[in-house]
């Protein structure tokens, strides 16, 4: 509120504040009540406390009904303008609480696809996709340390490109894959290194961006989701150590616990599993600890 | 907050409003800035307050996907849905602040049309709308009490279906018009006794509605706007007292200063203007009261 608010001005706000609370008294879902009756005390506090003008609530009606216009089934606007604003971060750490030494999550993003190619331990994602190949090893273990066998590790990234394969629109699986971890709780797989991208920005969100003076860069990441019986399931990525948009990812995504060394080595170098490789490759190792489901 | 979260939960949390926040720093445009800011303030404190489910949180997602694809050139979901939330009418009350006496404003609503029919005073704005003739007359005066002299008033209304002429789809022009002032401030015309209508509710508007326990009635009005040279333009509606629906008009557009009485006429009664009227009709008085431009 401020100053210059007369306090009739400031009773007739606060009265309709609660008039909308109140027409939600009779919802039989106490859940949605709840929701409602917080989202409406928000959004009412939001308008007041900026003295929202009529001009400014007309441009966010005009950019909501752009988001829902360029939205179809490739294309999430909403949940793009949920990751710049941080509200996806924010609620993905709400629902996966620190819990000990567990990996922390980080966002989903809206690349993964179902039913991606099973590979052995060792084996490719890469499908084809261009870049320099990462050879990508750790174990997978629950919060008391011992290994988990048989978690299911989904993989997914970008190629050199800055593209994920369903961007290329031509039917192409590249860049992703599954895998299982051994009696050990090892894992391991060739990829490619991960390289920056941009979030879509031809669109009401990318234009927010620009106005605002924001790049619409994201930090260079490789995906992982983790799932194992009584574990919580982890939906992860981990970032590149050096890349300088570390600080800028704009979907908030980085986490210092996540960003790890990508090692490059020397053309020629001898592989782990004396794959050959043309060329410098990169190495990465990630430990990942699992939450009990639950948690 | 809830108690249950942890101290470095809740670092986290924080951190992460801080980040988001510090994301706007480059923004050229401080008043921008200033509502990105808020706004962001004011979505995060939500979704930690009642700590959001991602599926919660998935489910938004999905009902502004769907207000975004019903959303067309004579469809505003996200409008209505500013309405029901009480959001419009906020912005409003905070763009036209209490001054002295002047006329209360309220919602504009999705159904003004420019370039309404010019009808003389004491004319008809029916156009051929079904319902019960009404007539309407009140004078129109600054906040120092004089006249305002050749005051633009538009006025429109839904017939006795509960339509606007625009949903009819059939090119009519029907229960709309605009008038001027006289010399004295006086106007007067014939429209139709106004009867309750639902805001359109096949939508996810209407979907919340439902599942919260709300009707999706407004209460029965007329709407004027009113303009004149140095005068705040007027937003506003008569409402009818009595009406059942005064206490739970979905869009939150009733203030008391704006119910007035529509006097029923029976059939024969005489009229104002010795005009023929085919049955009963009612007659109502609305003094108009402009706060001066720039308050
Ligand atoms: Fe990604
Ligand atoms: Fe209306």
């Amino acid at each position: 509120m401020t100053d210059t608010v007369s306090a009739e001005q400031e009773r007739r706000e606060a009265d309709l504040v609660e008039r909308v609370v109140r027409s939600f008294d009779g919802c039989s879902d106490p859940r949605l009540k709840q929701l409602m009756t917080s989202l409406v005390h928000h959004l009412h506090a939001f308008a007041r406390e900026v003295r929202l003008t009529e001009e400014e609530w007309a441009k966010g009606i005009g950019f909501l009904t752009a988001a829902g216009h360029i939205t179809d089934d490739k294309r999430q606007e909403f949940i793009l303008l949920s990751d710049v604003l941080g509200l996806s971060m924010q609620t993905i750490g709400i629902n996966n609480e620190a819990y000990g030494d567990a990996t922390e999550a980080t966002v989903f993003g809206p690349f993964f696809v179902e039913n991606s190619p099973e590979i052995p331990l060792g084996g490719s994602i890469s499908g084809g996709a261009t870049g320099e190949p990462c050879w990508v090893e750790g174990t997978v273990s629950d919060s008391d340390g011992h290994p988990v066998a048989g978690a299911r590790i989904e993989v997914w990234e970008a190629d050199a490109e800055g593209l994920y394969d369903v961007q290329h629109d031509d039917g192409r699986t590249a860049a992703r894959g599954h895998l299982f971890t051994d009696a050990e709780g090892r894992y391991s797989f060739w990829g490619v290194t991960p390289t920056p991208y941009p979030i879509p920005h031809d669109g009401p969100v990318g234009q927010m961006l620009a106005a605002v003076g924001r790049s619409p860069m994201r930090a260079s990441h490789l995906h992982f989701m983790v799932s194992a019986a009584g574990q919580r399931t982890l939906v992860t990525h981990i970032f590149v150590r050096g890349d300088e948009l570390l600080d800028s990812d704009t979907v908030f995504g980085v986490k210092s616990s996540l960003v790890k060394g990508f090692e490059r080595q020397a053309p020629g170098s001898p592989t782990p599993d004396g794959y050959a490789v043309d060329g410098a490759w990169s190495r990465v190792s990630f430990d990942i600890v699992l939450a009990p489901a639950g948690t």
